[in-house]
């Protein structure tokens, strides 16, 4: 237990505030394998509650969910080849099999289109057999060299999805379907608001024609990568015989998709709602959403507690009470606020005595004395109000860090400052994206829905269309 | 599709019907890399319905779930020698990452004890920290020559349960609940009766002191082990040093448990349950309870139809309409009965002007018209029933095929004929076990309940006690 150790200021050493964080609120810690990370039950049950919300959104609109080997072999990977060429610096190899060499090296996956597909193939004879609407969650190993807990793992949690269309319209409904799906999520449950656009080419998924991000402000400037969306036109389709008999009897190659949404954004969540106490956690991902701390408890006490926490437990507000011996009241407090708990109530025998009990909101530091029949009003009133003043927050920081720019020396000195978002046009040429990337380390992270065009920041091309450009995480 | 293709009799090629009737009801199909299963969304869905049952049933017991990585350094599994016997001739070795020979070679798990308890020696400092109840849901791979789909695969998704404990009678109880709650998870829910008890030492699991099992009779008269729980002493808390300091202060080693239990247990439900026509479902585990068929629909009868689909769902039924074009009334029943759906509900304009619908039982065949406004009640009933019936019939055939020997020859001419369990006293020797098993191919699947003792039925000893014997899948 480490909660009486001192956090980094955030607004000093964001990366030294985060990492340890992230192991003292007991969310995640390093795994013996380089770049492996343990989630540990309190970061668990987060993934859990994200998982729940994603999970009845897919099922609502027809996704069904499914399981794929986790061993792809080689020569699968190899069939569709700016894919492989994507994946290739990051994948891990089994080699050896049940004590054997193996005659065939199996490639752990990064992510499931060549296994999912060359089942796909099998299964689609007609037009009747699509769409195919399925998802997985599970595991993916891309190599990382440097670890960075929950945002850089080798392995990481996800899910992702896949689809089969009889049309093109189709394909692309669903990828604005998903990435709908992941705004809402975002909005909703994370508090996290973000640009939706579609990448530039050269920042596409590797054997997609066209991938839509969602792109959130972390603190320090950078922008995270939170979830995308692919549509993967016919490509994987050709490489893998997707085919199928249309309505006009003809043979024809599905239409495809695929999106996902890992433990990555889960970092995001962490940096974006903590301060410098620790975590602030959004009430719907809240593992706990009350912390009732009972000071001196004594049977009338305890009993009291447990009716408040059955009302709680009732009403669906998911509740915990810490009646650990052995800490005092000011560790506890520094425990639960570094872990985030929305809400916390302290009653002792005096307050049960008053009538009167203390609520504190983590999200401000509000607190009030509030009489016995009313606590379970308020708490319902204070879990709305702080899951929206997390997002209004969120909100006014993504605003303030937003800049448009029609001049690279501003634009190169914004990116040398404060960083954040900035709205540029720019020519679609790569040479243009790649000078501005090696001059400012700033990419473009999606097109903006602004329609005005204009001169290219960089070469002065006109016509260009306006792009986010910012770091990236 | 493949609902017209002829399926072997159950009765006459037991693998055949059942490795064909696996692939022809769309519950999984063999994955590309040797050994591997792929289980597709009408699979996966049964897996859901467990998950969603035992994960409640461990949340209730204070259970909390997290992730472990995948990925164990080769020097982690050496810390406990009796563990790293048992697993190493079936482990997969990943020697490459991100383009490079590993200096260490990472196993992919075979189970988590090793890599999960490196970590509970970092937690766990004082009895307060005790005890510690996590269960992972994850995948796990252990190498396999030949592929029997569920039953025998290299990957397989399963829980590991893990525990640590500060005394040997708290681990004890904790082994003894995780066994009660598959016990009841496949007597409420499988459907599947089975004897728990103690394996032998040979049987245990490698590292454990004891291994309990819930051991299930399959058709052709061999034993599945279904699921397992172990007392792991202190074995491993020694192997990583998970130490404590107790309540009076004293350094002491903690007391651990595991238990698992994976979709090999599907094999086990499909076996028992199928017949001749394919699968049938216990309610509890079946994706779609009841099928609706609607007979040449015209707008009055779709109508209808979306009533009654609504009034079941309201109900918290699993209810699929196949409205499906292209396909017979024919070619459906077979299909609806292959997938083994417990109720078919077959309707069109006749029984809508009549007022009569027909009902189908999955389990005995049993038809009935049923008034509109009967529907939901007679139903409802019926679920019950099913499932009841199931378990009877299987419960049925489990006697059947238990038997009581205190005659070696009789033993012996029992195992070549019917199979099934046979209860004899064994003196405990692994000599005697071993030589049982090389003569008759029959193993201890785990001590009856029995008390009274005898003489061995191989040696002849006294005092021996008394065993279950079968032939092992």
């Amino acid at each position: 237990m480490a909660f009486d150790k001192q956090l980094p200021k955030r607004s000093e050493d964001i990366s030294g505030w985060y990492n340890a964080l992230m192991l003292q609120a007991e969310l995640a810690e390093y795994g013996p394998a380089k770049g492996t990370m343990i989630l540990r039950p309190y970061g668990y049950a987060i993934w859990e509650l994200i998982q729940k919300k994603l999970d009845g959104m897919f099922k609502a609109n027809g996704v069904e969910n499914a399981y794929f080997p986790i061993f792809i072999p080689e020569s699968l990977l190899h069939k569709e080849k700016s894919h492989l060429e994507g994946f290739s610096p990051e994948l891990a190899v089994v080699t050896i099999g049940g004590g054997e060499e193996l005659a065939e090296k199996l490639i752990v996956r990064p992510t499931s289109e060549t296994i999912m597909y060359a089942s796909y193939a099998k299964w689609v004879k007609s037009w009747r057999d699509l769409p195919i609407m399925i998802n997985q969650w599970n595991n993916a190993v891309r190599w990382e060299k440097r670890t960075y807990l929950f945002l850089r793992t080798t392995e990481f949690l996800w899910q992702e999805g896949h689809t089969a269309h009889a049309s093109h319209e189709e394909a692309i409904k669903t990828q604005e379907w998903a990435m709908g799906a992941y705004a809402k999520l975002f909005t909703d449950t994370y508090a996290l608001p973000g640009y939706i656009g579609r990448k530039s080419r050269s920042e596409t998924f590797a054997g997609a024609d066209s991938t839509m991000t969602y792109e959130t402000l972390m603190p320090g400037g950078k922008a995270l990568q939170s979830s995308t969306s692919h549509d993967l036109g016919q490509n994987f389709a050709k490489a893998f015989d997707v085919k199928f008999q249309s309505r006009e009897d003809k043979t024809e190659y599905a239409w495809q998709t695929s999106w996902g949404l890992s433990t990555r954004s889960m970092g995001g969540l962490f940096m974006v709602h903590g301060d410098d106490k620790g975590l602030r956690l959004p009430p719907e991902l809240a593992p706990h959403q009350v912390v009732i701390l009972p000071i001196r408890a004594d049977d009338k006490l305890n009993e009291f507690v447990e009716k408040v926490k059955a009302d709680l437990m009732n009403a669906d507000i998911r509740v915990k009470v810490d009646d650990r011996d052995g800490e005092s009241l000011g560790f506890k407090i520094n425990k639960w606020e570094l872990k985030g708990v929305p809400i916390r109530m302290e009653i002792g025998a005096k307050e049960l005595a008053s009538g009167q009990i203390k609520l504190i909101r983590r999200d401000n530091g509000e607190a009030m004395m509030v009489a016995a029949d009313k606590l379970l009003e308020t708490i319902k009133d204070w879990l709305i109000k702080i899951q929206a003043n997390l997002y209004k927050e969120a909100g006014e920081a993504l605003a303030a860090h937003t800049h448009s720019s029609d001049n690279y020396a501003d634009f190169k000195q914004q990116m040398d400052s404060t960083k954040g978002f900035i709205k540029a046009k720019w020519c679609g040429n790569v040479a243009c994206e790649d000078s501005i990337k090696a001059e400012t380390t700033a990419s473009t992270r999606c097109k903006t829905d602004g329609t005005e065009k204009g001169a290219c920041i960089y070469c002065g091309a006109p016509e260009s269309e306006e792009w986010y450009f910012a770091q990236s995480y």
